[in-house]
């Protein structure tokens, strides 16, 4: 097996299935999870642990969970929104929890009516439960930072927010930290300097990106991550999502046009690009008429176009045989 | 009048009129380029000086460069094919002809039948005649490279390529070099060493980068380009273009795109977005169901987003203010 140059969390099964109208059945988000795992995506964030009340379209998630963690070697991720979360989302079997805090005070009030720093706390209440039993102890806390980028109610974020944010959640023992751009506001320059301090912050703990292509910036801002040391990116397959608020407007950066990106620059992503436009196809199969995004599913590859996965693989095996 | 961090050339009024089936009427074209110049652009490749046979869509050109001409302040260049076209372009009364060459040796033979030496000596023959009419002395004159990040017929193209004819376009007296990723191939990776190389060739001549977004990534490339010290884009307002073969590519970048992200990176275009999205109405008003592309006309700006160009434009007033 390749090492992977750069990790995909694909939060479609969340994230996306979360934005639309169509409530997908159990069997049919089995399938695009059991096809996009193996197509080498390593890990699929499977859905939430949220009051199903709120989001019905999340009240599988835990026979989700189950049924996800039978596919070898996928992590399977889910996110959480408080303790009680992360409780349901342990006794289903995850392998890794993504809480998520806002980092706009404004924003944190408007959508949990939670202080930041009450939201900081909740993260340490999650840590400390899985400090309290042992069963768990393999278990990844993750916290994400969302609108680290600027807020619908707030506008723009100063840096230091989320710097002062994120050293509380490592020093609470965060196993990664995810800085998230929830609304689509981040630029190339933006995304430089939040990740060069949040990296700096975050010494030995994984740093990721959660971007939206709501303004078409999602890839010139995964350029300019890549490019300060972040090896970690969210997508979703097709762009599923978007706003409903907003026609025509795309969500999670494009799972396929990501891949296409990072394997075209020479970094292995372990996933296999014409399998993934096959589980793209099959999650398609399953919407009601929803938008999906992206180019590389119309376009194709270049011509000649070798994927960094492959050539890789192919230097594994050349090298495999040359020790014969 | 505050100086440009990076100047856009718009080229739909070219690019993107070619490659669709309406055709423009002088009046719609003269419309158009007047709006986005009032916007802020400084230059519009109004149209190609090429046989109406084979693009009746340009057929107009020369009544638009003289018209375009009475805009104050606007560079009116127009596209070249060769020595003929150059001739029609500068008695037209241009600022500036946009030559193009193919890298690619296969894509030259397949769409000029010429050798690549043999497009760049019909370069050095336009530079040559401009020099035996003083009266043309002031025209600028462009060459593209045409393919340079890879090829529908022949795949790759090496760098070294590109160098060989960039070195040669620069010593024969090219006032400006662009590099073309003709059908939307390049990464940023790719983008880095080309431009590294292209720049460090050129000198002091002025270095463009022309993107299609043909596989998602023309931002991305932007950033790229920009990071190792581009500073001149081609776009085209909404995406206008793409392929006709390709139902739902877009053709080369979205110039309100590229405009929203440059400003949001901090670096000033000279151009008013909203006035551009202005332009990019009124254009669509003439389209006869050709589809438009682009984000930030659907989702807007972000909440307390200042433009580069009106901070410095703040700025340059608050100096003049402190000079009194």
């Amino acid at each position: 097996m390749n090492e992977r140059d750069v990790w995909i969390r694909e939060v479609g099964t969340r994230d996306g299935l979360q934005s639309i109208a169509t409530i997908f059945p159990t069997a049919a988000k089995l399938d695009w999870i059991e096809r996009e795992a193996a197509a080498g995506v390593p890990e699929i964030e499977v859905g939430s642990f949220v009051p199903p009340k709120l989001l019905p379209q999340m009240a599988d998630t835990a026979e989700v969970v189950a049924a996800a963690q039978r596919i070898d070697g996928l992590r399977v991720s889910a996110l959480v929104p408080n303790l009680r979360g992360a409780q349901n989302a342990f006794a289903a079997g995850v392998d890794q929890v993504n809480y998520v805090l806002s980092v706009s005070e404004a924003h944190s009030q408007a959508n949990v009516r939670k202080s930041v720093a009450e939201a900081i706390d909740d993260f340490g209440d999650i840590v400390a439960y899985r400090a309290a039993h042992p069963e768990y102890a393999h278990i990844r806390i993750a916290s994400g930072l969302a609108t680290a980028f600027g807020c619908t109610i707030a506008g723009p974020v100063a840096v230091a927010d989320v710097v002062a944010a994120g050293e509380k959640l490592v020093a609470l023992g965060a196993d990664e930290l995810v800085v998230a751009d929830t609304v689509g506001y981040g630029n190339p320059a933006q995304c430089r300097d939040i990740f060069r301090a949040v990296l700096a912050l975050a010494g030995e703990v994984p740093v990721g990106a959660h971007f939206h292509d709501t303004r078409g910036l999602g890839l010139a801002n995964v350029d300019a991550a890549l490019e300060v040391g972040v090896r970690r990116f969210d997508a979703s397959l097709g762009g599923l999502g978007g706003c409903p608020y907003a026609p025509g407007a795309s969500g999670n950066i494009v799972t396929d046009d990501l891949v296409f990106m990072l394997e075209a620059m020479g970094l292995s992503t372990g996933v296999d690009l014409d399998r993934l436009l096959e589980a793209r196809a099959l999650m398609e199969s399953y919407l009601d008429g929803e938008a999906t995004h992206g180019a590389i599913v119309t376009a194709g590859a270049p011509k000649g176009f070798v994927a960094a996965s492959a050539a890789n693989q192919g230097s594994a095996r050349a090298a495999h045989a040359a020790d014969r």
